[in-house]
């Protein structure tokens, strides 16, 4: 992760918030967080309002008394530039600052994350706050990255906004003709004749549901445009940041499958990607397994940074479930096996008020360190160090790609249509979830990421085909990939026009045929297909298909488009093409996955599910494999409280957390909340 | 529908929009739509915007050249005013012409239907725009209709309306002491001195949801005037049409039960009723039968246009299912059955963008002949072209009517109470769905309606009872008419104030009963009554009644009010008066109404019910009747895969579809989605 | 209730709103209800408008006209003030009179209880009204009780009312240092510099739904502050009567469970308690019963008035479901078995428009005296004449209280977490449910009410504990008391900041353990303990303890915490106090509290639970006792239709309706909804 010179270890620790204590709590916090492994805090996420009384002051003898108290201690930093929030006096003196709703109501001072990011107040005083800090804490060696902000997000929709939204699209267009054209505004009556008659899309003018839109067109220009925004707020502090302190590394936190913002854009602005995991209770963990390799995938390969988990409880789910004993450890193993390079939390002490009061913290609102939370926590921290560094730094060795990309989210989810029941995230999850459950290491990557390094690739509900994809995936097909193309995809353009060339348009050739219609249902009601002697749920869509070259490999069972495919394969050059046109169930994303994997060759052990539960992920470095090997079964979910597997040849080696050697054959016995890493050479 | 003597066929078309597309696709749409039989388009529905690029130029050329090339092809027009979008300079230099939400909120420039329809910039050029388009278009022989607005709708809340209420108000009471007599605003604290304290019934004012008033008589009045407005809108531009073209044929196409507008006035302004039919999958048929007979209610017996329908998906339904093959024909036949001499689509080209983009078309997104829905669009153009233009004019001749008022719609369904599961639509549609089961045509009427022409007249839930209606009904009764009162009738005066003498009021008398009390219950949660030997369910609202004349036909079974009347019959004059004072389950409502229509022998065929999905309408025109057989099954709903009739002597004739004669006695059978019309002398 | 010496005999009337009627109606409004008993009516709830036609004119000839007509029938008067709704023309002149909306929305003039509360306009023009209505009525003998306002609520967020906040708030913390300390802004960047940087917290502001707020210590106090602010209003007018007359009886109509205002500490600025009872259909009889105990609870011991009831349907439920014949009699004697010296209705006649229309009232829109609701009203009014005064000012003797607290509940649910499906007054109701089933008589009591009168007192979800309650909580305790303290008790301080001191915070010693953590499951997920043998269930929360004193009852049965404490007991001084860690079925409490009522010799009745449906309510004067036995069961839900009752020595005593002598052991048997009160000598 933090790819910096000054971190030789993994780093354990996370947020760390002192302004609501006194002394002797302080004083607590020094002793205990060092006795359970802490080498790093976060400071300074929310600290604006006290570092700066007023336009023209600023007093960090506060912060600078805490980065003395834990630079003492040996702890590393995580400096965050506190633009998170901005202060009540600037909300009150400059309400440039302050965010106008989806519903046209302009905000008061309150909540955080609250700024508007074409502000010219935040923009004068927060790239100045950032200056003034990096400046100031310019030497302090145990500075191991910059944080920027906090889980930028929220849209605004005010008057600067639709300023700069006009700038931002004559940039992109440069005449209103062509934007006319694009936007196919002469439809509908919407010629535009001056920029200035472009408004903001949201609930007084476009809208017509929280995310439905009647143009989405404008709409998604400006969801980019908005993402572009708060980007640009990230690197105009960052380029303050460097201006004092060259070698900086940059951060901000992200969020996984966050729709406001893309990140794949932003990634390319960090120093490296960081992101805050706080599933709800139950949460299947191919979930959190896809979240993580999303963002791993943002910095193709590169280790990233588990920023904030919650040691115990999420207090602001519906239900407030404790993690399990061994449950927190689990989780932070599972990280670290999907790319982790630091095990960080919200937060190291429980608040004494506000929203988070009843969130789960290192140090429990009791404050002594006589908590199973603290118990359990100090006791990975010290597993941690006894890793020492070798996983540090290492890859995830994945043969499988699956493809996102966040306008195409923002596309399929803004246009009333087709199937209110078909979501983007499921249709990911239903082919990740099923090479999960094989053991298959999987990246997931934007449509711009190379290909080279696949033997299988997943394009799911490619609805939105940007310039290049089709040539790209055509090129990785020809090489001999593998491709899965899925329903609904190949509609539209980069601007949401419809392809005028029969669906899925430019990805028509490559999967060898040209779709007449799709069928819609509610989810529930069946159509079925049979492919390799299995018969398999077909629902929500349905693509209705003509072979152009494809082979039929199943086809529908009923309706009037019974006979017709709804399971193709076209082969292209040295590789094959699938293409699947509807939404199946779980059985089949497995037979199918298992069988595509097979055939490449990249199943991970003898192609055997792996026990339900069970989750096998791999990291590589320097001739060695990493195989994290992790029970997310509990106690009370199954009966003989243990799962184990039968280690393959591929899958023997030494344990890092015992003492003990696996050979092959030999069976690997977890405990609930269970996790082994095994060492192997290779 | 049109009663233009430009008119001489089946008119088949509907919206075209080229704008958004090049030469090549408007050359294809110029050859294509002929070859399918298409003779008329709906041109200019959404231009305002190209036509007028400032306050003071007007460029029809564009226009001009789709007249020009439509035209050539021989087909008809339909010319639409384009003011169903203002354009965003309008909007951005005259916010006057904005709405405001019913939360209060000012919109800004976005979506359709958006003008405020008592705003001066609105008024001004609307009606200049439509003069200029009937000055100059006021010679093109083959426009066969004009077209003003769109799908008129929505409300505004603006200061303007509010003016406009206040004059509105005046010109109905000319005192505020009428007024406050009539408001009931002496109590609550409600007493206007002064016109300009009256603001609009909204979210910030009066209502405590989308439709519930404290206020009820404040907001019945503000949805009289909210229509009035719109209308006057729609006659704006009629005059200016006339002016020009002294015999056009204006039209304005409505959307079935729609809540806002109460078309039964608005019908009176126009020269034939037109409507757009988007039923959702699944919705039964008898529902859309019975928008049909609504539709061509308004104007009674005068055939309507199909403005609008879709050849397969609606794309904004939850789920866009396609129409099934055949389904797009049967649906076109039954708008027919009821009284339509138009088969229109929206639309001719699929969008290449925005929220209708994936909206069925006559010709898909890949703009070739060969696609399912265009060869099916392509053989209806053709029969109807083969029926030549006998149908043409013919009316329904319905013995049976259902009585319909929007101002009851609006008062039953915005008071709080007496029983949230109790909808108007609901209680029609009992009785409608009923008498359809059996073959009974009907129409569906205004309260001020004439009577002479029916045997059978039921008026569901009139809780208000205008001036004069009662006196109609009496006199429908006393000359030998069978009356059917239901459930919470005759409670209100036209102003929303409850009778003062005894429920159901002005009814009372006619019914031969007084109504105490009502009950009111969960749905789900039941009573029974027992009539002809059946048993039947008993459910939501429970009238508790004293007859005064009448007699008890069936009584409630448990309860505090067992064994006092739920079904009474009242005899006054020739005729005779059903009360019935609950809702109940579907076979009483067949069994009822089956007993009556056999009384006045008004059953369509040995008053047995037509087979499930089988529906009949029936035409009559110069001493012939056209018998229109519609099987509403799909293959996946019947296992026999068809449908089929024996015919009665009265049912007998020669098909028009086929070659081949039916006579009595012999079984007519369709196949899915079958159609068979039936000409009959009579 | 009314403790006036013009008061002798139960009051029975209700709301007379003449306004609406002509001559006629009101003649015979001025025959029928003296014939029916009525001795009370409410007038001037809403006249204001009428009242004042503009700043300077009042004209209360109107309501001098209906003063006379009841006065000469011999009926007392309750005198509204008539601010319970402003005129149009005031809002209309002098906005600042209305409310701003939680999402920020300015309103316009309509509604009732509409004024903020914080209004120039208001207070000037509503302290007027007051004082001009006292001076003119100052010498009418019969006014027996003054009422101000009308049903106080709704919440503003006005400008004038964000001023007042922060003069609240400089009152109460004297410096930003103090306030900025209490409210942890200096987490998350709130520290406030300037009192005019504090805003209302609101959708725009902290709060990200309608009652979860991201700064639940300022929502807190502003909702303190708004509930302050209603009550200077009802303050403010009294003391202008009060200054014309001295001894004036003043109130205004509560309404229960009613959380936007602190009613614990309005009560203290009231003469006495009224309040309006509206339950839905199929409410349960205990929760009624709870919430007449609340509102008797708010002034200790004195007897309350039931200012507003229906005589039958309340029209804004979602079913307006009758009262059964004999239910209005019912509810009327529970209102009075809880301590209602009163039985009034809203309202005299039925309205003719509006809102309320269909809400039943005494004489109903026929007019007439010969309907069901009119002959159950008379013969209830007789009834209660003949019952003479002897009940009249008789207190409730309840051994059993349980603790309810207003800033509790809104803390309890204005924060995120920790289990969306817990809510206070569930938990409430859990043990009063209990203890009604044993005809246990319970007082709802304030956390500030002595607690010397009570053996068993019962403290469910405490969260919240103020200064000075663990104190009085102990001594109580301590002194032989049984205190019961439920989940999630004693989290936090007054001011919403948690206890750093570990759960159950300042209860931890009187509870005899430390809770270290609370798991939180959604409603369903079962654990289990077994207590006395019987097995219960557990779910929602679950409080994971040490003992630290404490004795372990019950253990949970499995999960991570299996065999750990979720039942203890804690012997502290003469007494014990009880944990009960989470929440378990109804069996559990019945057998819970039977068992700690037996111990303390408290249970009505040899300890059996009362027969479902029947309810035993006691009132105590001068050495009798009158016993109400109340059968809930209505024809419909119970066979046999009756309901029965043994009698214990304890129960038997003189019927006060009928004529006879019930002796213990002999069965006393109610009817459906009937009634019996039995007078005893103690």
């Amino acid at each position: 992760m933090i790819q910096s010179n000054k971190v030789h270890e993994i780093l354990y620790g996370g947020d760390y918030n002192p302004e609501q204590w006194g002394e002797q709590e302080i004083q607590k916090d020094m002793e205990y967080l060092p006795q359970a492994g802490v080498n790093i805090v976060t400071l300074n996420v929310f600290n604006w309002a006290m570092i700066q009384p007023d336009e023209t002051h600023y007093d960090f003898s506060g912060l600078d008394e805490t980065v003395r108290m834990v630079t003492e201690k040996g702890m590393k930093i995580c400096m965050a530039t506190a633009t998170g929030a901005h202060p009540a006096w600037m909300a009150h003196r400059h309400p440039d600052i302050l965010r106008t709703e989806f519903n046209g109501m302009k905000r008061k001072f309150g909540a955080r994350h609250n700024s508007c990011p074409n502000s010219p107040t935040f923009h004068t005083y927060s790239t100045r706050l950032a200056a003034k800090l990096a400046e100031h804490y310019k030497n302090q060696e145990n500075i191991a990255a910059w944080h920027i902000g906090n889980e930028y997000g929220g849209i605004c929709y005010c008057e600067n906004c639709e300023k700069a939204f006009r700038i931002w699209l004559q940039k992109k267009y440069g005449t209103l003709d062509k934007l006319n054209q694009v936007w196919n505004t002469h439809f509908w009556g919407h010629t535009f004749y001056d920029w200035d008659e472009i408004v903001a899309p949201n609930l007084l003018t476009e809208h017509f549901e929280s995310n439905r839109s009647m143009y989405p067109c404008i709409t998604l220009d400006y969801y980019r445009f908005y993402s572009d925004s708060l980007l640009q707020n990230f690197i105009d502090e960052s380029d303050e940041i460097r201006k004092a302190i060259p070698d900086a590394k940059i951060t901000t936190n992200l969020m996984g499958f966050y729709k406001d913002l893309d990140y794949g854009k932003w990634a390319k602005h960090m120093d490296f990607v960081s992101w805050d995991n706080y599933p709800s209770a139950g949460e299947p963990e191919a979930m959190i397994a896809m979240k993580h390799d999303l963002m791993r995938g943002l910095k193709p390969g590169m280790p990233f940074s588990l920023m904030e988990q919650t040691p115990s409880v999420s207090n602001w789910h519906n239900y407030a479930t404790l993690k399990r004993p061994g449950e927190m450890r689990l989780m932070s193993y599972q990280a670290m096996g999907h790319g982790a390079d630091t095990i960080m939390f919200f937060q190291m002490r429980q608040c004494r008020a506000e929203c988070e009061k009843l969130h789960s913290a290192f140090i429990s609102h009791v404050g002594t360190n006589d908590t199973r939370i603290y118990k359990e926590c100090q006791a990975l921290g010290l597993e941690l160090h006894s890793l020492g560094n070798e996983i540090l730094g290492s890859r995830v060795p994945a043969k499988a790609a699956i493809v996102f990309d966040w306008n195409n989210w923002w596309a399929i989810e803004m246009s009333a249509g087709l199937n209110m029941d078909l979501h983007y995230i499921d249709e990911l999850y239903a082919y990740y979830e099923a090479l999960h459950a094989y053991g298959v290491q999987v990246d997931v990557i934007g449509v711009d990421a190379p290909l080279d390094a696949y033997k299988l690739v997943i394009a799911p509900t490619l609805y939105m085909v940007k310039p290049g994809v089709a040539d790209r995936l055509t090129a990785f097909a020809d090489q001999g990939g593998t491709l899965v193309v899925s329903i609904y995809s190949g509609l539209a353009d980069e601007n949401e026009n419809v392809t005028q060339s029969g669906y899925p348009g430019e990805l028509r050739k490559l999967c060898g045929l040209w779709i007449e219609e799709f069928d819609s249902l509610p989810s529930g009601e069946l159509n079925h297909f049979t492919w390799n002697g299995q018969r398999y749920t077909s629902e929500l869509m349905f693509a209705i298909s003509h072979p152009e070259g494809a082979q039929t490999l199943a086809a529908y069972e009923s309706d009037f488009y019974a006979k017709m495919p709804v399971l193709s394969k076209h082969t292209t050059g040295k590789g094959q093409v699938y293409y699947f046109g509807t939404r199946s169930e779980k059985a089949f994303y497995h037979a199918f996955m298992k069988q595509l994997c097979a055939d490449q060759k990249i199943l991970a052990q003898d192609a055997q599910e792996l026990p339900e539960g069970l989750e096998l992920s791999i990291r590589e470095k320097d001739g060695a494999e990493y195989l994290f090997f992790l029970n997310h079964k509990g106690e009370e979910e199954h009966a003989g409280k243990e799962n184990s597997i039968r280690l393959t040849e591929a899958l023997a080696g030494v344990s890092m957390l015992g003492e003990r050697e696996y050979k092959a054959g030999e069976l690997l016995t977890l405990p609930p909340y269970g996790v082994e890493i095994l060492k192997k050479k290779i």
